[in-house]
């Protein structure tokens, strides 16, 4: 590759609470020679979510620590600049962990190539068609199990995951409530998204307008955040009820973990269940995902938005706003220009 | 039934914490004449159960709040003295919600009438063949999923349904850890029922001890407990482990509940599952339940212990053994002499 220069964040310290972009470095080094079997990507998008923060952290969460001194883990999309590996060629698209710099060289394995589909735009990619939207399927319909005519409240309802959630809700016939942290992220949840209601979290009593938003009890929670939020919902469950544990992003910056919900109680007395996934173990069963989904957004049924900051040098920064409440849809670093469609 | 007169205990006034003597208050009146589809109940044994505690509150559990002024409720065993249902006559053994009281005039659907096997002592039905032996073998296997080779811990595992579920844990293969507060009950656990290894949760570190004694970590949890002890397992769950919540007897007594575990994020790191359930909803499986118990008791693979108070009078100062850790195995109120086998 001659003298190509890459660009990265190094991961330079653990960090204690939220990040701080002093827990990155910025290093540039040439981009090495391809082994047997590695890929080259050019990163277009990086993919900004929640669960980098407990990656950061010096204990295993579903995954390893990253190493310090190594590159930022994240996940991203881009294309092939150079292969040596015979399932990819040059312009080939991929999604995959890429980590935080403009271009990996990754083993084939760790990438999945994807054809672009004519209409769909790139961003709808790790915005839709990647852990996003396969976490906001299964993480529905298998593990909270929604039947038509149920009551569906989600946490985190204005995020990547949650806005898809809410809406996949309402295509199965749910009543759906979302809680978001502010009236604009409220309005779009109830209007463009066809929510049945939204809770601005941040300034109305949660507990009082659940109940109001939900006269007949709550079936399903899709849980992105806890504390609170989760302790309000306990206490509103119908018999039956089922949680969803997608994450708990209200403790990820804390060094000891907070009491969890004091209405657990309710658990044992509404014979509800909750249950925790990490969507890696449903990778064999992402293409049955990405066609419903699919199907729906190309029918105008699912829609999302995506919140993407220019320039791979913001990244240190603008992931502190999804500990802020300061993202709508899908947070994403674009670190270059796509190609022409 | 002329001037039989029937001594029972009201619920007074709505115990604070812990139950006190005064919250009851005995009576003493002719039993009345029976109506069309009643059935008179001479109460034998009367069956205590953590579960009391919460149907005393003024709000409801998964049963409405006992009205104050009226017989404190309570699961029991008898005979039939008098009846005018057709499905039940004299002398018939029956199992039912009795109360606590001598004799109980009841509709023929509030109780169960059951033949007495030969060979299987009376206290084996409210110790065994009952909601106790029901709660321990479908909130292990149906909630629970044990599959041998796995490890099992058990909370609360000298009561009645601890010492049953540990010892099906074994019948079914599993490696098998209880809890329980004294020296004497673990002596028990690990002799005479066979668990592989107990901890005096009172005395030891139970987070390092269960560490010691689940080196594999732990699959399914049997919990009746709650507390500092739920937050020990969650932090050594494997992958999808099982939570079948049946009791949280630390908080029963508690005004406000206590804050939820801490470690509530291991559920969703480890993929598991909590789930609560009601004994009341299997009822009708019930028949599967106790052919299965009666197998391994007559087969000496599964033993049961009963903890016998002798007299009505004592059922306000006994209840609190359930709380204090006094009891071991079933503990029970013999109301009235049993007739002969």
């Amino acid at each position: 590759m001659g003298t190509l220069i890459n660009g990265a964040w190094m991961l330079a310290a653990r960090p204690e609470g939220k990040f701080k972009p002093a827990d990155f470095q910025w290093v540039e080094e040439p981009v090495p020679d391809l082994a047997d079997g590695q890929v080259l990507v050019r990163v277009i998008f990086l993919s900004l979510d929640p669960t980098n923060r407990g990656w950061a952290n010096a204990t295993a969460t579903y995954l390893p620590p990253i190493p310090l001194g190594s590159v930022m883990r994240g996940l991203g999309l881009g294309t092939v600049a150079a292969s040596r590996h015979p399932g990819f060629a040059p312009g080939d698209y991929v999604q995959g962990m890429v980590g935080w710099q403009a271009y990996a060289v990754v083993d084939g394995a760790a990438v999945t190539r994807f054809d672009r589909q004519p209409g769909v735009a790139l961003d709808a990619y790790p915005a839709v068609f990647s852990f996003i939207g396969a976490t906001a399927y299964f993480g529905l319909i298998d593990i909270g199990q929604p039947k038509a005519g149920e009551t569906l409240v989600v946490s985190g309802a204005a995020g990547a995951v949650g806005s898809l959630v809410g809406q996949i809700g309402k295509i199965l016939g749910c009543r759906v409530v979302g809680l978001a942290g502010s009236d604009e992220k409220c309005a779009w949840l109830t209007g463009e998204l066809g929510f049945d209601a939204a809770i601005n979290y941040k300034r109305e009593p949660v507990l009082r307008r659940l109940r109001q938003h939900c006269p007949n009890g709550i079936d399903v929670y899709f849980e992105n955040v806890g504390g609170d939020i989760l302790d309000a919902v306990l206490a509103l469950i119908n018999h039956r009820a089922r949680i969803s544990l997608c994450g708990l992003i209200s403790q990820y910056n804390e060094a000891v973990p907070p009491p969890g919900p004091r209405f657990f109680g309710n658990v044992l007395l509404k014979r509800a269940r909750i249950e925790g996934f990490i969507i890696l173990d449903y990778a064999a069963r992402f293409p049955e995902a990405f066609a419903a989904l699919g199907q729906w957004v190309a029918e105008g049924r699912l829609r999302y938005r995506t919140d993407i900051v220019e320039g791979l040098d913001q990244a240190p920064v603008a992931i502190k706003r999804l500990f802020d409440g300061g993202n709508t849809g899908k947070l994403l670093i674009r670190v270059s220009a796509e190609p022409p469609a």
